[in-house]
């Protein structure tokens, strides 16, 4: 896998013209800032984003070949690579199984054998590496961080760049493997256990062609490593279009929703679901028990946020007596001394970082969730909850709402590495799944 | 309720320092733009804001009074209105039932049914008006819009405006209600049946006084406008916070539940799910049936709203053989002519506009899943869309994603009135309360 993801040298087969993917990718892999060499192989002559262009591939080094020209061409060019003893390739074209040519691609597979290749794809959005600069994909860049994200859709896997693009969200790894005609969901994980970038593993599949193989990977990687999961085509059109455009058969969800529960896959149930478990658990690996506190300036998004809390069977536990007084002593009357902490006016930094500070003992959690008047400056609490998360070695997550009143006060949250999610129910989601990995990874 | 909504004059009492509330209210009211009369009423003599501040209300033709001053002088306040025939107020001040002050409450109601005052409050966020700029509270100003929203929080209102201002989403009217010693959900209910600017009506609601005639309004009322409402304070947690917070006893969550549903209200979970389907009311108020079709240019976004439609109890139906045959002849090979209807790469605006046109007929809603590559412009793809609006009577509902890539592409969309969500998931949650509410006002 080195040379996917840490080659020296990176060949482009395709069209370099205005559009096409060829040039776009060599768009990508030059603006992105590539750290090796980049060549544009194409028979039109010329500088391609100061580039040049090569004819031939020949006398290249090449640690890595990335492909987009059209599908009927590709098992002469796989043989040619494979004489020349270059083993990484991924293709990017479309035109195999996802079409019903099921022909195409058992023949690139027999090449890739002969010649001991590895493929990613093909019919694929290519693969990121956010350290070394690697943008081997048409798809906008991401931005570096500690989450691989793994895609069987390509679609769905520019949805979701652009998605966490938005959010300011980041990635060690994207791989988008399409009918992962060789390289699947289980030699992928197994790579990305040992990645030092990598702290948390996302998927998105629907459906797997190696069942056994890959919930065994998993059952080892998940002991070092959260891994999230999304399991699209569950229902009967789901199946019908799954079927259709990735060229597998969608199993049934039942069996794939206990099998992931068995081998501790944190299934999510959309995109965003699973940006906001990412974001907890690069930070937060573990959560230790049910009880979660919430301390709050806001009475009505409190109350939310403790019954979706419950709902999820965690427990907004009141606090001990001991702890009651010494609250009582340091914050002001009409302050709520039980769980919601609701400090109402006196919701001061000061009052916020004694609350957490104090609360941190007898928790598991603690959600802050702050609401600013018009004339309040968020930043403030946000680095009041900084100090407190120093301080104390409990997992503290956010909500500061809403809008633009908030909006220095998150970027702020996040230097202390602090999430910070749109409703306190958000949060409750996110401790509650940590919650169950902590346990299944203890038991 | 005339005088609150459409005041020619109003009286704000209260402090007139920077940063008071009396001082934000007129800031708000005058930067609002209120078409009526504003007199700040304060002991400071001079200008605030332009405007003369009077010492006394005597001489003023007042409509409303809006109050915050300390509540223990509030009831000779109340008095002197009475005396002169001022039966409008809104008491913004904090210090009644919620902080355990009963007797005061009691005595500011007394006054107010021996003087025939009707009363907004007291501990509320005030109101709004966006028809006659009446901002008649400190919280962020309300865009215009058709979605009347009833709060029982304060700040839960604050942040709802906040997070509507965010999203570009405007109200008709804003009401925060506090410890509602006279006015209710009922009254104000019953006003926005028949106000010509309120399409939706959105209530949160911790508990109910007086829960018989808050039904029976509202089994009359939702047959002309829909009702959304979250009820929060469900969780043991929750209800400990409400009954401190607002001095009343949230009721089992069940009951609430049960009679919402009798009553034909939309209960939704959370601040989020609630604008979602204040958007897709506001244009849709009807969806007539279970079919639902998806159109896309990409496949995982699809399945998994696919995948949600079904398991809301929605129909992913495949078309019949003549409007596949339709299809075939227009569309390009290898387009997906089942449901979901993927076009792939052949996604343009003019092939997304003759799938809706022809499906329109045998369909009861649509939604349409956008993703562009990085050279696709998604304006050309909405105006499609919003063309297809013109010609068909179905609902259709848009998920354009995502990021800067769709941000001009959305802009468009809500020109044309077509809601988009972040994920298609959430057109199927909003399309299912739509029919929901469909088939029970109908049957």
């Amino acid at each position: 896998m080195k040379n996917f993801f840490n080659p020296r040298s990176v060949a482009i087969f395709g069209s370099m013209k205005e559009g096409k993917t060829g040039f776009e990718i060599v768009k990508n892999m030059v603006e992105g800032g590539f750290k090796g060499d980049i060549f544009p192989i194409s028979q039109s002559e010329g500088l391609i984003f100061g580039l040049n262009s090569y004819p031939d591939f020949k006398n290249l080094d090449l640690d890595l070949a990335i492909i987009a020209i059209p599908s009927q061409l590709i098992p002469s060019l796989l043989e040619d690579l494979g004489k020349e003893g270059i083993n990484s390739v991924i293709i990017i074209s479309a035109g195999f199984s996802e079409v019903g040519n099921l022909e195409q691609e058992e023949k690139i597979k027999q090449i890739a054998k002969q010649y001991q290749i590895r493929i990613i794809g093909p019919n694929c959005a290519g693969i990121m590496n956010t350290e070394t600069n690697l943008f081997a994909s048409i798809e906008v860049r991401a931005l570096p961080g500690n989450t691989a994200f793994i895609t069987q859709s390509g679609a769905l896997g520019g949805v979701a760049l652009m998605m966490a693009e938005e959010l300011g969200f980041g990635f060690s790894k994207f791989v988008s493997y399409g009918n992962r005609c060789d390289v699947d969901e289980a030699d992928l994980i197994k790579y990305l256990e040992d990645d030092p970038q990598t702290k948390v593993i996302a998927l998105y599949i629907e459906g797997l062609k190696e069942g056994r193989r890959f919930l065994a990977q998993v059952k080892k990687t998940v002991l070092k490593k959260p891994i999230i999961a999304i399991k699209a085509g569950k229902s009967k059109a789901g199946m019908r279009a799954t079927s259709s455009h990735t060229g597998s058969l969608a199993g049934e969800d039942k069996i794939y929703d206990a099998a992931f529960k068995q081998a501790g896959i944190l299934r999510v149930d959309d995109i965003e679901e699973m940006f906001d478990l990412c974001r907890g658990l690069v930070y937060y690996p573990r959560v230790e028990g049910k009880r979660v506190a919430i301390i709050t300036n806001s009475g009505g998004p409190a109350v939310m946020t403790a019954d979706k809390l419950e709902e999820l069977g965690l427990i907004v536990s009141e606090p001990s007596q001991t702890l009651r007084n010494r609250l009582k002593a340091s914050l002001p009357p009409h302050v709520s001394l039980g769980n919601p902490f609701d400090l109402l006016a006196y919701g001061s930094a000061e009052n916020f970082l004694l609350t957490c500070e104090a609360l941190a003992p007898e928790y598991d959690a603690l959600i802050v969730i702050f609401v600013p008047t018009s004339f309040m400056d968020s930043t403030i609490i946000a680095k009041a909850i900084g100090e407190a998360k120093k301080s104390i070695k409990k997992p503290i997550l956010a909500s500061f709402m809403a809008g633009r009143l908030v909006k220095k006060g998150i970027e702020e949250l996040k230097k202390y590495g602090i999430p910070n999610y749109k409703i306190g129910e958000r949060c409750a989601k996110v401790i509650q799944k940590i919650y169950l990995r902590t346990l299944k990874i203890s038991g």
